[in-house]
């Protein structure tokens, strides 16, 4: 019999994150994260696929994110107006407060070559879901594909000094900072 | 005794797309590969560490030509000058005369999510390579990592194009035309 178990998601996240600094994440198993978190191993397998899972889970609510405020936006087929919305959602999902959760994340996702491989897979993902929502406001193709590809450049510059040891501006601003270093290089090229 | 061979190089990479077409990626050997080819399988390893390496050969030459053509580029900190430079660079690696071998190669490419993994991962190695160039030159880190975000994907959806069906023009011809969309984007976000 399966029962709600509230607050069980969040705690598997920290259970993880937690065991998977403390042995390497080659390491740890879900038995020891399930354990750590106080359910059953069948529990986390209700969340998770497997613990690489725990790590990447969030990454589709990031592409709905962003492709439900492009659609919502008005309808217009200027690209710039539409890569502005969707920076501005990204910038959302990542408050001051996620920070030290990301910056530990990002740590162990840096760890492990195969991890980092499903981190830019997911930001391919990203690029894909971005391109597509900007087609269907009328942008045409190659617009929308070289818009999506800087977009979620911009966005992956801006999330590595966001996470970088130190740093304390918003999402939103390095992201405003990083799309101005990008209009000084390609007004000239 | 290992004798030159000449032509192998050249022979083996025909004989894989050659089988990899007829068989399936997964089903072709290097011993299938080395037979058709005319070479023993002791010849394919002197040239390539597996069958996935006959794909992907051509890659770090990619990544010194144009880390090379950067470096040979005027010292500036201009970034707009040496993405230039850069793309002119890579353009040059795909004339006309590749382009149906490229065309073959893509399709084996696609037929195989980890072929694609691949695919990808060079273009995050380019956009490294391109980075740290451009940051030899004197130019600041985050203006360098977002022209490098973007002159790879310039370069990557400009590729997907010059591989299309049907497409004849020139990869010079088409990172333009990208290079062009891309600014009338960013200059108005």
């Amino acid at each position: 019999m399966v029962r709600w178990q509230p607050g069980a998601f969040e705690r598997l996240r920290s259970a993880a994150l937690e065991l998977f600094e403390e042995t390497g994440y080659e390491q740890a198993t879900v038995a020891g994260i399930a354990a750590r978190a106080g359910v059953t191993e069948r529990t986390f397998y209700r969340y998770f696929a497997d613990k690489r899972e725990v790590l990447f889970a969030g990454g589709e609510d990031l592409q709905r994110l962003m492709a439900d405020a492009v659609a919502a936006a008005p309808h217009t087929d200027d690209a710039a107006r539409l890569v502005a919305v969707a920076l501005d959602a990204l910038a959302t999902a990542f408050p001051d407060e996620l920070r030290a959760h990301a910056r530990r994340r990002g740590a162990v996702v840096k760890s492990q070559p195969a991890l980092l491989e499903r981190e830019m897979l997911k930001l391919e993902s990203l690029k894909a879901t971005l391109s597509t929502a900007l087609a269907k406001h009328g942008v045409a193709p190659v617009r929308a594909a070289v818009a999506a590809e800087s977009a979620v450049g911009v966005f992956h510059v801006s999330f590595a000094r966001w996470v970088a040891d130190g740093e304390e501006r918003s999402m939103a601003e390095l992201q405003q900072e990083a799309l101005e270093e990008l209009r000084a290089v390609v007004m000239w090229v």
